[in-house]
């Protein structure tokens, strides 16, 4: 959240680049992050220690006459690629329908866009459960205070998007909504789905579905003029092929708190947890963040990163994403 | 093709589209297309029960001083992409010519944009003979009453772009006029190839052509006020690798029809061929389509396809794009 | 270098490109390449008789407020890309520092755009000593007379960016300056690096360094009214594994000179060494070329190559591309 207080006039280039490239009809977006990584010990802890890019991503997008609407985000990963596509269609002013490849709406923590995330990287839960992209359609849309989304998706995110043929869906459900405390709103959600494509890969875990894969959790979310806090816990459970067919649940959880200090500086602090019923594992890491926003399109994040592991000792390390976002 | 009953003022925001972004020294080309497809029984048919992304690409051209022409087109298909780049030079106004990676000017039915295609896929000859893009340099132009295309292609196709060093090339030629027929105008053309890479994919038939690879081929197009029909018949032969080097043939054809029922719809009536001398597969294929233009940037196709089997029984199925063409 | 008699209204759709898409927070290009190669014997020589893409991109780049810059440039070779994304910052005017994917400032005859190459490619040993793009960050400045470039990269290049944890990194050093000779400048430079990495790939050489891996260089350039010349010699050495650990030693020379023989023409001529301790192949390659650039966007290379070889005998092979590059 860059600093609101920048006055018109101080800012003179971005101003330029807004007026030319961001309208109703076309709207042109660029996103460009590196990202440095620290691990103190001569390991592999987040990444050892190396460079890299972070989510790097141009996209095309505007709402055209009769209330339809285009969007082509594609990331490029280095010699890979992912695309983001989709279509859609405002019934009214409540409700839209979309089709395509995109995020499924399944967590708060997998919304924002890679540029507006807290820390350099999403709560672990997020990539261990769910593919950032799945392809099929989505209905989103509001019924008196409760907003909802309720999609079907091929299941295998845009990795499995060729020759798939199972023939079966991931259908997703969600529903939130708000309330007032001290002039504040809170926010809570729901997410619910099933997941029915056989032999499905779970999120980046390394594990596989055998049959049907349940997920569900919540959320929390409460912003005030300085500070934030907000809390998600999500759980999913199926039968593992890596583990006999075993039912495997996999908890994620985290809980964060965001501070202002100053016009362009926030400081952040959060619990991530994640555990795997099968799988002994590290559970616990806790991360400090300071973001800085030295203009409304520059980002420098700078995280420290500690988790705590009786059988290994306990790893530390440092990262940090310096960003370009349109 | 989009009502043309729409007056000015009737899309504004296309206009604006327009007016900004297509010009003669840069025009920018955004194709998105989200896909359904089901099959009514649980199997593999026209893609099974899935969603999918279609043809997606950006592109930009122009032409530029002293005639000279470029454009490049990328085509996202989600993890992997293809790219279309050509540049040109128009010797006069009759003759150009354009070397990069381009469609190879084979077929009817390959020519127009995927946004353009009368169904949601094109007739299956297309995939089963030819490579949709080919690296080479083709000689574009017109004399008298015939207009013509000459190309020298690498002839393995993009994909064989890379380690593309059996220094032997895809050879084809085109010719194409019409005559006058109540007012319209039927378009008729031939055309010729021959591919002598060694060792080449047949399109995705899976087959693999030992030497040389001859393909020919014949089409009429007629297009009236509120009704079109447009024919095709082509064949290929070559000695396949995966056949002991034996004589396949692959013959394919299509008949169409279509009419305009309204301002903003039409419907579609195809018959499909494809037959493989040494394959024992179905042969033939139904079609039914309805296609509505929402706005002139809004397109939805829908497609109803009958195959009928003696051996499989008859499979239907169903599929579906909603797409984004400015 | 386009004619600079050219003088304004002689090109004007090249003037409104640039006017429209060449800003200072805003700067779109496009390069379109597309090669032709044939060799003169029935053999895969300069890549044998084939046609081909060449560097084909698209980039966004500018620098915005509080002297932040960004790039993101995406190259398209057919079915793969390959990404330079970097973002900056100017600390004062004669000092910036830059992250991301980008050209490791190396060697001279790799700091050209491939769409400002002197010859079809590039002199051999950059392919063969040197990754084109490199992860990391650099020091970018000027101290008194003298520029230099100093970076930290990961050293396995973009196609070893995932999963790249080996936790060492590929350390580079340039300093160069010029002296005024007849009124033109001789510009001179040195070059020095050390990539840790262990098991990295040696450029496209085929070999892997299993530890350290030295690289230095230094080069010449004079450029006058009508011609100019210029040379770099360059060395590393590491230990093979594709040879037992042995030490491996590459060297490579160029020197090139270049003639300009009216307003839109230039003649050029280079040798080009390259040479392997450990493997036997030829040493020596002869180029001459002709440069013809018949509008501020388009060129056209056409290259002559020789290279003798006593065990082979002696190969021979023409190159040429023709480009759009805005």
């Amino acid at each position: 959240m860059p600093s609101e207080s920048d006055g018109p006039g101080e800012e003179p280039l971005a101003e330029e680049l807004r007026a030319r490239f961001k309208g109703e009809s076309f709207s042109l977006g660029i996103l460009l992050q590196t990202q440095g990584f620290f691990s103190f010990r001569d390991n592999d802890f987040i990444g050892g220690r190396s460079w890299d890019l972070g989510s790097t991503r141009i996209d095309f997008r505007g709402t055209v006459d009769r209330n339809f609407t285009y969007r082509v985000r594609v990331y490029y990963l280095s010699q890979q690629q992912s695309i983001d596509a989709r279509v859609g269609y405002w019934f009214n002013a409540d409700t839209e329908i979309v089709a395509g490849a995109f995020k499924p709406f399944l967590s708060r923590e997998l919304d924002p866009s890679p540029g507006r995330t807290d820390f350099v990287r999403r709560a672990r839960f997020v990539g261990a459960m769910m593919n950032s992209l799945e392809v099929g359609t989505s209905l989103l849309g509001k019924t008196g205070p409760l907003n909802y989304r309720f999609g079907i998706y091929n299941g295998t995110g845009v990795q499995g998007m060729r020759g798939n043929t199972d023939n079966r869906f991931l259908y997703t459900g969600r529903v939130f909504g708000s309330v007032p405390v001290n002039g504040h709103s809170l926010i809570m959600g729901l997410s619910a789905a099933l997941n029915q494509s056989p032999d499905a890969r779970v999120g980046n875990s390394g594990l596989t579905s055998k049959g049907d894969r349940y997920f569900y959790g919540g959320y929390l979310d409460y912003r005030a003029d300085t500070f934030f806090v907000s809390t998600e816990w999500v759980q999913t459970f199926f039968d593992a092929v890596e583990y006999g067919n075993n039912r495997e649940t996999i908890t994620g959880f985290h809980a964060t708190a965001g501070f202002r200090v100053g016009p362009r500086h926030e400081l952040l602090a959060r619990y991530d947890y994640l555990d795997f019923r099968l799988i002994p594992d590290a559970r616990d890491r806790f991360l400090a963040g300071l973001n800085y926003y030295p203009s409304s399109l520059i980002t420098f994040r700078l995280n420290a990163i500690v988790e705590p592991d009786r059988r290994a000792g306990t790893q530390t390390g440092v990262a940090a994403v310096f960003q370009y976002m349109f």
